[in-house]
């Protein structure tokens, strides 16, 4: 991947994304003139017209970033963006695979022949080969691990043998590294014969000679040091390394607190195999808030916008057939007091106002809940029934103060100060019930070993449904009837 | 704030909150031993033991790394958490008030009196003590602003007149500037009169004598380039560059669009007046999406997860307050329908479904949205009608796939074929309202100049609760009464 300093965005991506979408649209005009408009002269002017817009667009394309024109494909629905990907220079295919995301990339793969595959990937390192292998056709990456010399093919490997949530698949294999009885001099003098230093290079790694990590040489220390000192004296021993079958996010968050650019990859004996690098934390930090946004709302992953009709259909239909589950449960508690409902109308129209505020304290609940588990503040060492405590009393002072207020109305809708009574008390209780929930879901699902925030927001609304309706219902069967 | 390499982090950051609990349950017990027991005797071992523990707990905090400190005082409780503060080396206040979130600050402030505030902040860079300053008391701030030179007090000045939203307010003073007209060699010598460099230099900042920013010279050709050479030849022109009334997070996705570990601001002029690093764009980045999780759920901010119950009642009363609103409005859709319900008491039951379903779908449908705008991907410029007839198509599938597996049980449960199909009319008709209202709000709450995901999801359930039921009632009362 080249490393060219990114150049001065003079205007901003919007911009220049409603400047390319102004060229493909003037484009396609001209396309559909031309089909329109038949005769030789007619064609050679709209020929004209038509390759000049091509050509005004390549030019903007090609003063774009790889990450800008990635950003612009994904904001593109599918047949502009095959259009613009075919203008894109063909050296360039390969960076900007990599960083646009998942489902749009299947897009740009599946409209690419294998022999541009295969010249995309070529220029890749070893690392962002592993991340874009197992999207490419089988002979692709046959050809490709047969064109590598032994230690890329090896490293290939390696990075596929991890899950992509290990530091092992993140990690990439450009590090420089010393050793500890050399002086800085020496080091500068070996600096200067590299044509180009690794992005992100903040630190080089001091190892052994059997490539064990000694410590790492801050660039910022290399620099304000005495040339003729040694590496040994002025390196950082035992500086935060990772091992690449430790979890990737706690890598990320390591990278956080600690605000690390780079970092070394070790194996379990302390050999030296490769590194990790702040901007593909970033990504993986951004990609973590989405994945509980998405998953609290029960989408099983991220969708490209654009997406067909079908696909969204599949990204979606798994949450939305729970729910069905869970909305004919609720249903059938509804129906279990058929009778009451018959006699006093009145409760069909107030019992959906307890099941909705106990969703939606619930909700509140459990995405507290969620965001402190995904930042280590709950822990199983005894916290949880203190949480409990404090969320139940929340629920509590909420239940009488608002189950109060819609007491109140209740009583002068219906004009009885029994009813009142039940609608406070169902209120209460299914706040109660909304909270205790809200804290045992994720907490039970993180000791099964599951994602907390997975469906969380379809499975509290379920309790708070079901619950909400018997609680009411009951209480009014019992006491009003 | 020191720049010292974090040591590796022997065991992880649970292991040790684990160890931290302990000590502090350990003491805790000597303490409510030494209540309960008398005499001298037993006074002195308890003390003695008391004592160890306090300087075992003391001797492992002073080990931790400041950032490790602030998570393990978020994590746990008040009481716990101010004990662990007061053990803290009075030196390291700054550094872990500065990493810690506001809502836990706020407490470890509250528990300290101005001479501490004054030294704790004494050690901070002019954009920490900006960071700060708006949460410390008004004669702590006055006395601070006093004891700084003028170009501080500027600098804090200036940090203070933007939004914490806007680039000048994260941006940092610590610059490494040269001159284009100098040598390699000169700015190595140069870079070595510093006693350390500011944590993430990764370039230099080239300008002239009057401050106008030229290019940048990263490190990294500095070291592999021919240290004859002159600045000027070998320097990046026209880098990214940010403006101080920008907006924080598009610089924070230029950081990562561009991999970015810093970057100048510069003002209207050109001329530099500050810079931004990654770790400061890593901290908004994941705010960022906390806030879209937190305010999808009605949240108002983030919440300290062991704020005593009147703090967390007042952070989501407003959404449940509005959440009350309309679920008294859907109460009232379905009282216009009282009489039809009288005479088919199973509209009471099956409704709910009908309400849910769209519930769901509608949320899911609302997060992507608000996730696409989040990235840019979603503008005004035409792409509304083809993200809604998509949405809409989702919807339809749905509705009639959904719809008619819950009609054919409606028939099955009801015995009443025209039952079902109102149930599968009104399932599809609901969906179709979801997605129409899950692109229609996000997209109007921008416009407004609002934030897209303020509370979108109590808002789309109040949409698909009173449509769902209205559909639903209304098609029954049409069809069937």
């Amino acid at each position: 991947m080249t490393d060219a300093e990114a150049k001065k965005p003079q205007e901003s991506l919007q911009d220049r994304l409603t400047q390319v979408v102004d060229l493909l649209h003037r484009q396609r005009l001209v396309e559909e003139l031309t089909h329109r408009q038949e005769g030789p002269h007619h064609q050679l002017v709209e020929d004209l017209v038509h390759r000049q817009n091509l050509a005004e667009l390549q030019r903007k394309l090609n003063e774009l970033h790889p990450a800008d024109i990635a950003r612009i494909l994904e904001a593109l629905p599918l047949e502009d963006r095959l259009t613009i990907w075919q203008l894109v220079r063909a050296e360039r295919d390969g960076d900007i695979l990599l960083e646009v995301s998942d489902a749009v990339r299947e897009t740009l793969i599946a409209d690419m022949d294998d022999h541009e595959l295969i010249a995309a990937a070529k220029e890749m390192d070893a690392d962002e080969l592993a991340d874009l292998a197992p999207e490419l056709p089988r002979d692709v990456v046959h050809e490709l691990m047969e064109s590598l010399d032994a230690q890329q093919r090896e490293r290939v490997r390696s990075a596929l043998s991890y899950d992509e949530d290990q530091v092992g698949a993140l990690m990439d294999f450009e590090m420089v590294t010393i050793r500890e009885d050399v002086s800085l001099e020496v080091v500068l003098r070996y600096l200067r014969r590299f044509k180009e230093l690794p992005s992100h290079t903040d630190k080089l790694f001091v190892v052994d000679y059997d490539g064990m990590l000694k410590g790492v040489l801050p660039i910022k220390r290399l620099l304000v040091s005495d040339p003729e000192i040694q590496v040994g004296e002025i390196m950082a021993v035992d500086p935060v390394s990772f091992h690449p079958d430790e979890n990737a996010y706690d890598a990320a968050q390591a990278f956080e607190r600690y605000d690390l650019v780079s970092a070394p990859v070790v194996d379990k004996n302390g050999k030296l195999i490769g590194r990790l690098t702040i901007d593909e934390m970033v990504d993986l930090i951004r990609e973590e808030g989405e994945s509980e946004v998405l998953n609290m709302a029960g989408l099983r992953e991220e969708e490209d916008i654009f997406a067909s009709v079908w696909k969204s259909v599949g990204n979606r239909w798994s949450w939305l057939a729970v729910n069905l589950v869970t909305a004919f449960l609720a249903s059938r508690v509804i129906g279990l007091f058929e009778g009451s409902i018959e006699k006093l109308v009145a409760l069909a129209a107030l019992m959906p106002i307890v099941a909705g505020i106990g969703g939606n304290s619930g909700n509140q609940t459990i995405t507290m809940i969620v965001r402190a588990m995904a930042l280590d503040q709950i822990s199983s060492t005894g916290n949880t029934a203190r949480l409990l405590r404090k969320e139940l009393g929340v629920a509590l002072i909420n239940g009488l103060v608002w189950g109060g207020v819609i007491g109140a109305v209740a009583y002068l809708l219906y004009d009885s100060w029994s009813l009142g009574l039940v609608m406070t008390a169902a209120m209460t209780l299914n706040l109660l019930l909304a909270a205790l929930m809200g804290v045992l879901i994720p907490m039970t699902l993180a000791r099964l070993g599951r994602d907390p925030a997975m469906g969380a927001s379809v499975m509290i609304t379920a309790m708070t449904d079901s619950g909400g309706f018997f609680i009411f219902l009951g209480l009014a069967s019992l006491f009003l009837l």
